[in-house]
């Protein structure tokens, strides 16, 4: 067989969580990591572990995750990224392989990661429904605007961290949130958004997300749109560190991964 | 109970055509007509029978069906549309309900159909793979425009219509045949096309289509596109009027019944 010595490859992938229990392994359901190592070990010819930058939850999406992993075949990197596609279902793709330093570990190696949210606010169409989160017209924009600004910088999240999650520190960075309306040319898409119900484009990066973090900052911020809570409740929920005094957890299906810096 | 004279009524659906048999009720799996119906039973309180403009294969999405039904129920046509998308599930919408006149029949007063069809000529990303169809690229998208024009006119069009089928004339009018090339802004589409690999839209429309006349169109301008026939194919193979002569028929996932015209 074609070995050579361990090397390390970096994987981006992009993936429709819809299906999945998520990015991670688990016995009772089918996961991304599970199909990308099936995948791999069937190449390598012997069981591969994988590691992902995220762990995405279950019907989280993937633009561009990144996963780790150490191969002796001396398969090279576009026949590698051929041979999974090959494999792989059509609702996950490889986008790009590399070969990188040995030391390089999806998730220890990250400096920063981006996650958008997609919130339509004028109904889900049939192709969009598991690709976003229908919220009521005439969401205050600008009152959500105002309220991100209280997330940049280095703060305690642990407001906005799912129960049951276990990390050592709650701080984090949020490097930027931008909130973004777009409509479509019904020409490129078909089934867009329009002008009197634009859609609402999150974009978040940070150096790290805890569990649900993105997904009740979103809940938090629908709720300062529709004038449910004030502008600046969103530092008063940072500041009171406590989960219930945060927004509802929006649904997963409006999630996309989009990108991780090394 | 609310019940009023005799009304008909004109329903515009969309529908995500992936998991269906087709708009047509059938024995052996789910139909959106049988969706249809069976949502309307429930309002009316008997069974109902609904006409769709056009029988969409399996598969085959809609931004714009026009169904018929005649109700003898009172309700409301925005209340109608309301109790209809509750009972639907996601994947089907009803986006307009409006009344007409007692002998509108959404088949037979249809006076124009439009048809369109996405190439994607970068590949299918994980959230595009059951709305378009995989082509190579580099596809010569100005031949497949020249050849397109033979098509414009009334023609038999015996040579795209699919063995089995049992109409009456094989005689159409195409009234237009555009080809579009579409790349996305990355921050409104995030998975679309990009300047090297443009989506390639085919919006065709005309007085009625033959089975799968639209899909073997598109199957003969990929050929034609990929230079394996030529531009003048197009005007022999509607000449020889047989289905041999004409190109395979593009995969259903990639067609969209747009809009019908009364």
């Amino acid at each position: 067989v074609n070995t050579s010595p361990p090397r390390t490859l970096k994987l981006t992938l992009q993936y429709d969580g819809s299906r999945f229990v998520g990015w991670q392994r688990q016995e009772n359901g089918l996961s991304i990591q599970a199909l990308v190592e099936d995948a791999l070990a069937l190449i390598e010819g012997r069981p591969v572990s994988v590691t992902g930058a995220s762990r995405t939850d279950a019907g989280v999406h993937a633009l561009g995750q990144v996963a780790s992993v150490t191969l002796t075949h001396g398969i090279d990197a576009a026949d590698l990224q051929r041979a999974l596609n090959a494999t792989l279902p059509p609702d996950v793709r490889v986008t790009h392989v590399a070969g990188v330093a040995t030391d390089f570990h999806a998730r220890f190696s990250a400096r920063g990661k981006t996650y958008r949210y997609r919130l339509f606010t004028g109904g889900l169409s049939p192709f969009e429904r598991q690709y976003g989160w229908s919220v009521p017209r005439g969401l205050n924009s600008n009152s959500m605007r105002a309220a991100a600004g209280a997330l940049i910088g280095r703060h305690d999240f642990a407001a906005f961290r799912s129960a049951g999650s276990d990390t050592r520190t709650t701080v984090r960075t949020i490097y930027a949130v931008d909130l973004q309306e777009t409509v479509a040319d019904s020409a490129i898409w078909p089934w867009g958004p329009s002008g009197d119900a634009p859609l609402i484009n999150i974009e978040i990066s940070g150096d790290g997300f805890l569990r649900h973090m993105v997904r009740t900052i979103v809940g938090t911020l629908v709720e300062i749109g529709e004038g449910r809570r004030s502008v600046e409740d969103m530092a008063r929920v940072l500041a009171a560190g406590s989960r219930a005094a945060a927004g509802p957890t929006a649904p997963a299906t409006g999630l996309f991964l989009v990108r991780v810096e090394y």
